[in-house]
């Protein structure tokens, strides 16, 4: 099948790569000349150009949008006038589903469809065997799927149907990572404000054969231990990117109680700081009624 | 009536003048020589000798121990040998309930009468009129109720019955203090990084008047602000003395779920560190599946 | 100063009366002709026609809005063709902060004044004294003060100044009342699941005589268990009308770790459910890896 | 090498004839005749007295303890008196790692060595290949090593050294497997409560292809869908065996913040009740203070 592959970041070019390994033709574009260069040395078609690249693609088109989740809208809006009824317009970022949904309502008044994808695996996942969660319009995935089964890792694609739901999925997905993360991680402090003294490299490889918390993180975390034994060349600092702030505040549209996603964000936003302004007034606080000593700046 | 009071620090010489001021009898005992010095100027008797304390009321003896929760078993130690039958111990501290239980069932086997009493309202409190919370015999009760009446807040005073469960009552109303003061503090910090400029100090000031958060933890808020209006000069370090601790781990043998005041004491501990290894761990897996940059050290 | 008071109520009946207690006039509107009829009754002129309320009153009108937070908008749709340049309106109830900042900026291009007022002390504070927390412009709060101070309790009023300030401030007002509501639940949970057999009633009294933790929301408690003293006849199921919810997700915007506060939310949520997927998730888990029982429907 | 094997319960038989397909030779103990019996019939020797089992032993014993944690001093007492110097008694069950360290303290007296294991991987890992965390002698390990070499999976045990070290591992362990659980459990509910119509099976079986949450936790989420697609049989009451707890507990005592872990086990507790006090004391204050009707019962 012939792609349009529209973003050459790390993500883009590697699922690149991936389509191009696996028989498809890619024609792709990227502002930045020297993605598109790396991807046509690797046999895809090329332009910094996207109107150039929308063109040049014969109707109905397969357009992939692989691009951070701010400029999805720029990207559609400034191929919209150019797309014809039948095209399948793909968005793999990640996005909000509630845009997605918007979206979709927007090309839809065009005869475009419009398949929201939500990818996980990482830039390893996206160049030799991705996991895709994919909403959208049936007869349009009737078409795709080959590009998805190709691109995945075996079973590693699942279509559930409508609109939004790809990216919905997605978004849940890492709201379980935030959690599983910070189960791992709080498991590893205890280790380490513990009486014992452990090799945590040998500790999440033994967790990982065998136990039942073996998982990919715990390899990832293995992997980790092995480059740094005790993480002391870095802070700990947990930035986060959107999803899992979005599947909290998903959840509290739907009234779930979802106590161990929100913690785990709640920690990371704890992490950005050095003080709190919550501690200052308890500190201050303990001090009015007992006396208790505050430690001044 | 005639108290045997043990102990003369922050709290102990507030409630020896309180008792004085109240018409009662003070014998008081201290290691240091100027705290009982300056008990006995305000008309108390005076001791640096627990034994010669003991020894010197008559018996059936009202002693009110006032000292540090892992003393307390060092001072009944040493007493217990010079008790008599009918005399009645008030512990009047922080101790674990379960300690209290213990030591009452020891002091009962001579004879005595253990009073366990939660203390609350500060060093204010002591001085001018306490809340306290009271666990012990009835016969026992029956004799000292005078003193508590007399140095507590109007209806300030609480005879629960069982062994215990006067120290039982006070660690869940810390437990409850520390879900409270987590709350106004988190509020202030929401206030805080708004794009609002609050002064908080008014701000305080109009919660305590009319509103459904108007408290005495609330009032102390106001006057913390009235000092320094944006807490500049603190840090934001939330130490614990055990109380807040106590009741989690209740609640967890309870199969109580607090999530509130678990969560307020968590906070406490994460305030104690500049970084985390959960934070670490968090971290560095973010890089090993994103790519997501770390911060080093 | 003469009040076009809009919305009849629980509370805006009861500010009507407040009002006019204080020499205010008040000229009243509400759908409801039973509303307008006991308002008019204690002193105001009343009416079931919007229009003829705001084309009675003389420039520049005092309007205060006093209605359910999603009829708002439909309310000061119908009146602003009517308005006039230098009109105050005055919404009180428990609006977005959000909107109320779109609200201002709406009316600021018919050159009227909007103020956003939370109101804070139930319906009692409403009647008797209540307890405000407002924003808006300085030249409207000039002329609108002291229908403020004259129906707030002593000190009871704050004029925070930017338009949403006050209901921002009512807002987390409100998100620290989720927190403190579910620490003194939580304390009382762990008492009656204690050893001990505590008179409800009799431990809020002495809670609320000299201890760190006296607060309204404690006496409301002692209420509370004198009519009911194990609230025996009530379901524990915490409906919540959107500030707490509102307070997380401002929280979870500005990046704010406030897990008091976001928990006593999520336990709302719980308590409406009587059972959980999330339950039947780690059931069925335990059941997979462990061959531990479920419990069948 | 000969191994005496006492308790042939569930985990027990699995490990005898994981042992004896190992080439080890087995002896077993269990009050239950039917269960020695099993294990006589698959090559074992077997007896219902636990003196007869040890005396029958040539020193230094290997004797390896898989009973109920709350039986473990039991059986050590009746077995103390009848071990020598040198002999080797392995505890692998799910001990607290305090209580090890003190069983590790009492037989060291006798010149006996203890070794606390914990195991991972359920019935099916003890049958087919476990995961091991050891704690206690070296000496001791250097003789046992093989057995536990050959009855894990491949790198499926680690040798962590300290008494207790082993034990500590496994609570630690368990502490994140409750946060993953959860973790996936709230993950799961928000698909649930969504207006997305999934197929669970689905979408755990694409999160086990290639997703960062693929995990042998998510494996058998895909298992418990497969047989229940929307676990309508079960109900979500989560029970728990202790080494949560423990894991909180002991996060408590080393002051170390593990919200997630200590949320997933309060959501255990909350699972375990139809309705909360805590509920019912904020219920009652909404009326109080805002005249919101409570649910009657």
């Amino acid at each position: 099948m012939k792609v349009g592959l529209i973003g050459l970041g790390k993500m883009g070019l590697n699922l690149g790569k991936n389509l191009l390994d696996n028989k498809h033709q890619v024609s792709a574009f990227d502002l930045n000349p020297a993605a598109v260069s790396e991807m046509k040395e690797y046999g895809a078609d090329g332009t910094t150009s996207l109107t150039e690249l929308v063109q040049s693609l014969e109707t109905p088109r397969v357009l992939w949008i692989m691009v951070p989740h701010n400029v999805v809208d720029s990207v559609i809006g400034e191929m919209a006038p150019l797309l014809a009824k039948g095209d399948i317009v793909i968005e793999a970022g990640n996005s909000h589903y509630k845009e997605s949904i918007r979206r979709y309502n927007e090309l839809q008044e065009f005869g475009v469809h419009f398949m929201d994808v939500g990818t996980s695996g990482g830039m390893a996942g996206a160049r030799n065997g991705a996991c895709y969660m994919i909403g959208g319009d049936q007869a349009a995935w009737d078409v795709v799927e080959p590009i998805f089964r190709d691109t995945a890792v075996e079973n590693g694609y699942f279509y559930a149907g409508a609109a939004g739901s790809g990216h919905f999925l997605k978004m849940v997905h890492n709201g379980i990572e935030y959690g599983m993360m910070a189960a791992i991680g709080e498991g590893f402090e205890v280790l380490e404000k513990s009486e014992f003294d452990y090799d945590y490299e040998k500790v999440a490889k033994v967790w990982n054969n065998g136990s039942v918390i073996r998982s990919w993180l715990m390899e990832l975390t293995e992997n980790a231990f092995s480059k740094d034994a005790n993480l002391d060349e870095i802070k700990g600092i947990m930035h986060s990117s959107g999803e899992g702030k979005w599947t909290v505040e998903t959840a509290l549209d739907l009234q779930a109680a979802t106590p161990v996603i929100a913690m785990s964000l709640l920690m990371r936003y704890r992490s950005l700081e050095n003080d709190t302004f919550t501690g200052k007034v308890v500190a201050a606080l303990r001090n009015e009624f007992g006396g208790h000593a505050v430690e001044k700046k």
